[in-house]
C-alpha cells in the first residue's frame, strides 16, 4: 500500500516530521511519500493561509495521486479535504478528521492543544464543520510567536504538556488531540505524562487511510461526493483539468 | 463609492448578469466593476469547484482591491469570503452571506431555490457555516443539466417559480432566496408572482457592501479576522504576497 | 425616505441619543422621526418590561406608521419586532436584529457589551431567537445600578471599553456589539480604542432599514409574516384594530 | 388551593371550555377561576395577536393574582408567561409549557396537533424557546378557516384524530399534544382512539400548577426571574405599577 | 395511590433518605414503598455503575410493579428509565427527568449541584439525552471522596450551599437542582439560604409520578414506547420474561 | 492480535454472521472470537432489550476480556459500550460507533438502513448520543416482522437495496450504513448495486478495533473514562467485581 501525504505548507522541516511519524505509524509493507507544497506559507493559522494550502494540496494531489492507494492532507484543519474527496478516485483523509475519529473512539469529549492562539478559530470552525462541536471540551494554545516551526515540539514541550493537563483538569476532556503537523510524533513522547489518551494527527491519518483502503469503498457515483458534473473550464493546471474529466485544453 | 465584484467563475455571460443587476441595485454615485475569473469552471456546484473559484477570487482581489471601497465575491456559496475578510483592508461580502442577512430581516425562515440538485450540499454547508441552519426551511433545486448557464433564468423561469411556490406552501418559508449568480436579477421579474418577499444575491451583496462602507468599520487588529501573522512564504502570486505583508521575493 | 424610530421606553433622554445617532447615520435625504413610549419604564432589562415596551411600540407603530417608509423598534432586544413585521405594510427592523446582521458581516463571532447584568438573560434569549447562539462569543455587562440612563455613556465609558476589550482578549470575539439604545453613538467615540470592529444598534438599524426600503420587498401574503387572518376582536386601540383589518368598532 | 386561569383571548366560549376541563382536572379542594381578556382577538394564531394577548393577560394577572395560589396563562403559546414569572409572587405556568412537561415524561418525541396552519410558526418558535426542538416530531394542523372557535372540537374531531394518527405513523411521535385552548378536553374523548398517550394543555397546566404550589418554591431574589429592578415608569395600569414595585403615581 | 421507588444502589441509608423525603412530598393517601437494589454499588457515579443499577432496577420493577400505580427510578441520572417506560404498564419517571421538568417551570436556566466531580459527565449526558443542554447553566460538584454516602448532606451542607450560590452568581442559573438521592431532602433545609428556587429530585419525582397517575395516560400501542415486539428470549429473570410478554420458560 | 466480539443477543445464527464477516475483515494474524449472550433476546429493537443486552455484554466482557487485545460490542446501538470503556483495560468499540466513524470519512451525510421500523428510535438516539445528528440524512427500515433473524439478508436483500437507494436519491445521503449485526456482510454483496459507498458495522468495528490496538492508547487515569472510583458493592458477578477493583467477596 502506498500512501501519499501532502504537506500543504512549504516547510520541509515539518514534512520531515510528518514523514518520520508516518513511517512509525504505518503498517508493514506500507510505503510513505510526503510532498511539500511548492507555494504557500510556513504553517497555516488562518482561513486565507488554509485556502492557499488547499489549492497547493489540490495541485499536488492531482499530479501525484495516480501512484497512491490513499491521499492524506497533512495539515490540521484539513485544507482542501472535502474538495479532494469529490475528485480523487482513492480514499482521502486529513489530520483533523482522522484525529477526531480516533478521539471519538477513546472518549466522549476531546480537547485540542494547538501551537498558536490565532489558529484556534480555524480549528473551532473545522470541528464545527464535522458536526462535532458538542464533543469538543476546549481548544487551548501556545500564545507566543514560534521561533522555528520545525522545533516547536522541543522548544515548547513542557508548555504543551501543561496545556493538555489543564484540558483534562479544568475542561473535562477525556482525550487530548495534539494539533498540527509541527507536533507530529509528540504524542509518543508525552503520552506517559498525561492522564488520558493522547491522539496524534499524522499517525491517526495514516491508520485511518489504511483502514479506508482496506474497506475498498466504492467511489461515489451519486451524492455530494460524486465527481463534479463535467462542464466548461479554462486556465486550470493540466492535472486538475484531468481530475475534472476534461479533455486536454487545445 | 467603487464596488469590485469578483465572479469566481469563467463565464462572461454570468458576469454580464451580475453587472447588470449590480448596476440596477447600486446607489447613485456608486461605480460597479465586475471581474471574471481567469481560470476555473463555468459555474460552481461542488466543493472542489468552490476551491478553484476561491483561489481565483483571491488572486483577483489581491490584484485589484486597491481601487475598491468594498469587494464582493459574486457566487452563491461565497467561495473564499472568510479568507479574503482576513487579508483585505476594505469590507468584503458575498452573495450568500448578504442574501441571508437580508432574508433574516424579512422573515424567520427562508428557503433557497437553486439551479442544480448537486449544488444543494454545498449550499447547505454554507448556511450551516453561517450558523443559520435553524432558519433554513429547505433548499429546492432544478434537477436537469443546464443547457446554457447564461440563459437559465429565461429557460427555467416557470420551473423556478414553481420551486419557490412549493417552498412557501410545503416548507413554510417566509422568504425565498434565489441562489446563484446565474439567477441575478430574476427576483425583480418574478417578485409579483410570489406570495412572499424574494431576495436576490447580487443586489443584496451590493446593498450590504454599501452599508458596510458607510459604517466605516475599523479593520480588525485582533481576533480571527486580523491580518495573518507575517511568516515565511514562497511561490505565491506577487499580489498575494503583498496582502500577506511580505516584502517582494528576491 | 422617512424613518420612524420608536423608543419603547419612556426616557426622553434616550430618545434624544437615538435621534442624534440616527441622524448621523442616515443617508442624505432621509428624515428621522423618533417617538417615545407614552407608557412603560425608563429602560428595559427584563422580559416583563420588554412586554410593556412591545405593546407601547405596537400602539405607536399602529398610529404613526402611515408616514414612514420603514419602522425601527429602537431598543436592544427588539420588543415587539416580530409582531410588527406581521402587521405593518412597510419594512420594520430593530436594534438587535440589525446590529447582529452587521456584526455577522464583519466577523464570525460577536460579543455583546451591555449596560446591566440583569439584561443579559433577555439578550441571550434574543440572540437565541434569531438562531445565532453559535456566533455569540459572550455577553458582558456593567454590574452597578445606573445613576442616569441618559448619561451612562459618559459615566461608564472606560468600564464599557474594558468589557469590550475582555470580549476580544478572553472570549475570542471578532466584533463588538454595543447594546442598548442608551449607548447609541458610543461606538463612534470608542472605535479607535478597540482592536476589532464595533457595531452600534441605532446606526445599524437605520442603515438596514434604508437597505430594506431600497429592496422594495413585497409584503408577505403567505407564510408566517402575512397579515393575521381577520377575526373577531374587541377593546383594542383603534389604530391596532385597523392594522388587524377590522372595520371600526361600532 | 385557588387557581387563576387567564384566557388571553376574548372568547367566552373558549373560557367555558377551559373552565370545564380545569374543573375536571383539578384536585379536590382546588377552586378554579377563569378570566377572559377584556381586549384582544378571538384566538391567537400569530405573534402580533400573542403580543396583544400577553398584555391583556399581564393586566388581568396584575389585578387578580392576589387571591390565587398559582396563575395559568390559558392559551397555547403561553403569551406573556416568562414576563409574568418575573413579577408574580406565586407560581405561574402556561398551556404549552405544562403540556410539553407532561409529554416529555411520557415519551421521547412529541407531536403537536393544532387548529390552524398559520399557528404552526408561532408554536414552533414556542417549542424552540423552551429548548425542546429536538424532541418535536412534527406540528400538524387543520387548514381550513374555523367557523366557530368554540365548536372546533365537535366540528373537526375526526380530522384532528386523523392528524394525530399521522403524527404517530409518519412522524414517529411517542406522544400527541392537542394544542390550543379551543381543544381543551378533547383529549379525554379521543384518547381511546389514539395508539399513544395524548396530552391536553389545560389539564396539564392545572396539574403542573398544583405541583408547583405543592413545591412551595421560593420566589427568586436573583437570576433572571427575580423581580425587575425598580426604576422610573409612567402611564402603566395601576396594578402593573404595583407589580413593578412602584409607589402610586401622583 | 401506591408509589414504588426503586433505589438502584445498594445503600440502605440512601433508601432511608429517599423514603423520608418521599413521604414528606407525597399527597395524603399516597403510600410509599422504597426498594433497595440487591446488587450493585453504593452510589452511581459512572456509566458502568449506571448500567448495573439500571439492570437491578429493571429486575425490581419487573417483580414489584404489580402493586404500584407508578414507579420511580430513584437515582439521579435515571438509570433504566427509558427502558422501563417501554415495558411497564404504569407511568414511570426518574429523579433527573422529574427534577428538570420542575426546574424548567421555575426558570429558563437551571444548574445542577452534585456530590462528586466524577459524576458530572454522566449528568451532562443525561441532560443532553433529554434535549435540555441549552437550558443547563452549569454542573458544579464536590470534589472530595465521600466518607459516608448517607451523611453527605450533613457533612457537606455548607460546601453544597456555596456551590449552589456560585451557580447563581457566576453561571446565571435561575434554579438550582440538588442532584442525587443522597441529597434527598436537603432542598428543604437550605432553600432559605439560596436566592433562587431549589429543586429536589425525590420530591419532584414523587409529585410528577402523582401527576402522571392523575392523567391516566393510555399505554402506548405504537411509537417507541410501545411494548417491545415479542420475540425469542432466554435466560432472563422470570419477572422480566413476563414483562416481555413471553410464556414461562419450560 | 486477538479480538473479542460480543453478541449481546442470544442468536447463534447472528453470531455466525458476525464471525464470518469479522474473519473476512480482520488483518492477517488477527484471531477472532465471538461470544453469544447467555441471556437476553433474539435481537435488540428497543431500549429495554438494549439494557438486557448491555448487561449480558458486560458480564461476558468481564469474564473474557483478559485474553483480548480489544473488545467489540457486536450489536448496532452499541449496548453497554460507554460503560465498558470505563472498566476495560483494553480498547473497546461497537458496531455503530465504528460504522459512523468510517462513514464520516467517506462523506458528509450518512443514512442508516435498518431491519425494523421499531428499531429506528433507538438508532436515532444512538446517533444523537455520539453528537452526529447533523450528519444523519435519514434512517429507513424494513417494516415487516422478520421470519428468521439469521436469514434477513437473503430474505430481504432487494428491499434493503431499495431502501438504501432511496436514502441516496431522496435523502441526500453520501454514504449508506447497513445497520445491525444480522446484516453483517451484506455490504460486500450489494456494494456494486449502490451508487455510494456502503459501510458494514462488523467489518468497521474489526478494523477500528485493530486501529485502536495499533495506537496503543494509554488507559485513562482521569476524565470520565477512568476506572470508576472504588466503593462498596455487593451481589455482582465475580468478574464484574474484579473489574470494579474490589477484593473477592467473602
Amino acid at each position: 500500500m502506498h500512501l501519499l501525504l501532502i504537506n500543504p505548507n512549504i516547510s520541509a522541516s515539518v514534512s520531515a516530521l510528518i514523514e518520520s511519524e508516518a513511517r512509525r505509524s504505518a503498517a508493514p509493507g506500507t510505503t510513505i511519500e510526503v510532498l511539500t507544497a511548492p507555494f504557500g506559507v510556513a504553517y497555516i493559522e488562518t482561513r486565507f493561509e488554509a485556502l492557499a494550502g488547499a489549492w497547493a494540496a489540490a495541485q499536488l494531489a492531482a499530479e501525484h495521486h495516480g501512484r497512491a492507494d490513499a491521499v492524506i492532507v497533512a495539515a490540521f484543519g484539513d485544507p482542501g479535504l472535502d474538495a479532494l474527496r469529490e475528485v480523487l478516485p482513492c480514499p482521502v483523509t486529513g489530520l483533523t478528521e482522522a484525529a477526531l475519529a480516533s478521539a471519538c473512539l477513546l472518549g466522549q469529549r476531546f480537547a485540542i492543544v494547538a501551537i498558536s492562539a490565532r489558529i484556534r478559530a480555524w480549528y473551532r470552525e473545522t470541528v464545527a464543520h464535522y458536526g462535532l462541536s458538542s464533543r469538543l471540551a476546549n481548544i487551548r494554545a501556545l500564545d507566543e510567536p514560534l521561533a522555528d516551526i520545525g522545533r516547536v515540539q522541543q522548544d515548547q514541550a513542557s508548555r504543551l504538556l501543561d496545556l493538555a493537563t489543564r484540558c483534562v483538569e479544568e475542561d473535562g476532556a477525556d482525550v487530548i488531540v495534539l494539533a498540527g503537523a509541527p507536533l507530529a510524533g509528540l504524542a509518543r513522547s508525552i503520552a506517559d505524562r498525561l492522564p488520558v489518551p493522547v491522539v496524534d494527527g499524522v499517525s491517526s491519518a495514516v491508520r485511518h487511510a489504511q483502514l479506508l483502503v482496506a474497506m475498498q469503498p466504492k467511489r461515489a457515483l451519486r451524492g455530494s461526493f460524486a465527481a463534479p458534473p463535467i462542464k466548461a473550464n479554462q486556465g486550470l493546471p493540466e492535472a486538475i483539468r484531468v481530475l475534472l474529466g476534461s479533455p486536454p485544453e487545445p
